[in-house]
């Protein structure tokens, strides 16, 4: 006979029926009750527990319900057979999450931030708050693709500022670009092969791996991917930045685009994808057209996100599909869930809808297009100023800094994070990190105000003066 | 020379610069503006417009910028060599959206509503709008696998309630069931065969096949899957839901249980995914703890949701990974951004650590209890009643109705349909419908006060009534 003989605590949360059947069930399963073994009536086991009896009835219910006793009519209840568990083995402990993050630097200047001070906070809240009040029904399920109202109010944005042409049909919300490209593997022939820009987005070709497919890193020069790379390549379909390519801001040339889209078209089943990586925010002239609006051949996947024209946090991204993928995503998605909250659907379409998006945008162009200025006119006042080669910045959150004085990406970065501004190599963009230009870091500047990059700028100009201390290698 | 006598229009966010701009491309692109061809002087042009020498300007520096014009100092703009396109056809309208939704029901009775009417809006809001003023930084990219204040909270959670043993580190936090599984997917091999219940939910085993994986479907019975069949079946990973099977309500029995652990544990990179599903919403008795606190292997993947327990559009979804999954998962997606938005995220742990979640779910328990008691009483009045059989009562926001007067399922669907309810019969939860019982159908009552049951009960007894109007079939 097992040992019913236990001790009761008042604990918050676990009540006496459950503490009770946990101890039976461990009884059973140590062998302590054995299979056939009748169990104490539920008054006796109640009196010498000092317990009611609905106590120990609920535990006996519970373990008849999950089959570790049988309860026979007027008789009592009896312990099942349970095949014998070996001997339960700890758990091992899961390993310590990733290594501890390294002390944050005064300055982050790393390529996706943005300011997040300047986010009109009481207009999405107010939005959010009179959705919740007024549209219950957004508790419901939505549409799979995300809900009608704010595809429509995307597709006429993305016509009037970009150039693309598309029904709301066509346009698929995702909770961030990462979802929507496995989305977008599962939609594509699994033995195609993708080529991605080296270098490139390395969370972009990263989700493509985690699904399994094949990716080709081709090269980038001044006007963007190979094409002659890619005709080699034997891919079906790439993944290109042409308005503003990640990280090197390159712009696409026309005669390049249109060769592209013959690629494109030269052979069935071969498709772009046109991540229009930060298209929203171009300083020099008018934002470039998409490439989507001038296929005619409906091979362009067009993709775009609002984490940085909003918030990193804010997770929704969109695909443009041609309407030849229609027909297989509708068969295989059109039952699954959206992956995007609709409050926050719905507060972005209010967003945008009531021209909040437009002056957000303007405004915080106008601010970041400031902040660039500063950041090229204080860099070029330090010391380093004369060596630092700047591309990249007529365009994007970011611009990429080429030091001529000798020092190596790895020591750049290493003394700007002695000074307190953590940068990011050019080389980590790349799949193949000994093909990087050497000594070229990313700076953001978005995140902070021109009297901050002018610290950030003076900071980084001690950091790299050859004059200066050298770290032991 | 090309055209360039265009008239330009006061249209709302199309400058004359763009329109301009535009007119160049086409030109160009139709050839009406010849490779090497001279454009006329901003001045001149400007003038023949009558707009100002800046919007020129703008124009020509875009076009510059894009490759199409090139600017030969000292003298002027020239158009640069175009790879000559096809004639664009025209861009085939897609094909209409899914058939039209049929007209709406007065009631609608599908096994994922719930009563929006009781989640506590002020709260949830007055939450939101406290986190979105105090706390900006959420702006910025969260933790991959979910903020650990919530991953923590969770831990507490799933421990006390259902049994479930595991770290902050092991949990992963996404946007909604289907897109874990797909990461999922992408963590074990790409030839691992997967087995699903028969019947079972259809939106796991689509987002499985969506990754291109081979699924096969396994027979459930009073006990959930057929242990048998699994042994049988050669698969590797089996998704269940052995608390409450999906949709037939079983439980499935301790030894069951322990011969499911037995079978994950015989077998090197065997793994169980435990789908908890509606455990929330047991009516008798304690909820029956998770499969994974037995589990001492570390074959469990337990995996739940909060769309039923806060709403189906919150798109909050869980996996707790064993041990030996993190170091995969965190070389594939360490660097990937988090589906779900951290407002979201932290208005929910602070709904869970200030009691709001448990109060939340007790409410609705009581209220769903009392509905599914009201609905199964109203029926058992109805003319079909004595020839109605309920089971899947236990738990869970639906119930199985079985009719023995001869109808058959479609006919039950539709009959229902005519008097104002939607359900849907059991057989669309069939991989293979033929293998559904006959004249069996899902029925869902969270969404409904007693009152409203009480008519949806009247409605399906005038619609299965015998003597009742035959439908032509």
């Amino acid at each position: 006979m097992g040992n019913l003989t236990l001790s009761l605590s008042r604990r918050p949360g676990v009540p006496y029926y459950l503490q009770l059947y946990r101890h039976i069930v461990e009884e059973i399963r140590s062998g302590g009750l054995a299979s056939g073994e009748k169990l104490p009536s539920k008054r006796a086991l109640a009196q010498h527990l000092s317990v009611s009896i609905n106590t120990v009835d609920t535990a006996y219910q519970m373990l008849a319900t999950e089959g570790y006793l049988q309860a026979v009519p007027k008789s009592g209840f009896y312990v099942c057979p349970l095949p014998q568990l070996q001997t339960p083995p700890p758990l091992p402990e899961p390993e310590p999450a990733s290594p501890p993050p390294e002390p944050a630097c005064r300055f982050d200047c790393s390529t996706g931030s943005v300011d997040t001070s300047v986010f009109p906070f009481a207009t999405w809240a107010r939005l959010t708050k009179d959705i919740m009040y007024h549209e219950p029904q957004l508790l419901h399920h939505g549409d799979a693709q995300g809900d009608l109202c704010l595809r429509q109010a995307l597709c006429r944005y993305l016509h009037q500022f970009r150039g693309v042409r598309c029904l709301p049909e066509q346009v698929l919300l995702g909770a961030g670009m990462e979802y929507l490209l496995m989305v977008l593997c599962s939609l594509l022939p699994e033995q195609t092969l993708y080529a991605v820009e080296e270098p490139g987005y390395r969370k972009a070709w990263q989700a493509i791996e985690n699904c399994g497919r094949a990716v080709v890193h081709l090269p980038v020069d001044q006007g963007g991917l190979s094409i002659r790379a890619l005709e080699e390549s034997g891919a079906q379909c790439a993944y290109v930045t042409p308005s503003h390519q990640y990280p090197t801001g390159a712009v696409m040339p026309a005669g390049r685009r249109a060769e592209l889209l013959h690629w494109a078209a030269a052979q069935e089943g071969r498709f772009l994808v046109e991540d229009d990586y930060d298209s929203e925010f171009r300083y020099s002239g008018r934002p470039i057209p998409a490439l989507q609006g001038a296929d005619y051949g409906g091979r362009v996947i067009y993709a775009g996100t609002f984490s940085r024209s909003i918030a990193p946090s804010i997770r929704i991204a969109y695909l443009v599909l041609p309407p030849s993928l229609l027909p297989v995503y509708r068969q295989r998605f059109s039952q699954q869930s959206s992956t995007v909250s609709r409050f926050e659907q719905h507060t972005l379409w209010r967003f945008i809808q009531e021209g909040h998006w437009e002056r957000h945008l303007n405004r915080t162009r106008n601010l970041y297009k400031k902040r660039r200025d500063r950041l090229m006119q204080s860099l070029r006042n330090t010391p380093v100023g004369p060596r630092l080669q700047v591309t990249g910045a007529e365009a994007g959150l970011h611009l990429l800094l080429r030091l001529e004085n000798g020092l190596a990406e790895g020591e750049m970065v290493a003394r700007a994070r002695q000074q307190g501004v953590a940068l990011v190599g050019l080389s980590s963009c790349y799949y193949d990190p000994s093909l990087a230009p050497p000594a070229t870091v990313l700076c953001g500047y978005a995140r902070y105000t021109e009297a901050e990059l002018e610290q950030v700028a003076q900071a980084l100009g001690r950091a790299w003066r050859l004059e200066g201390p050298v770290r032991p290698s």
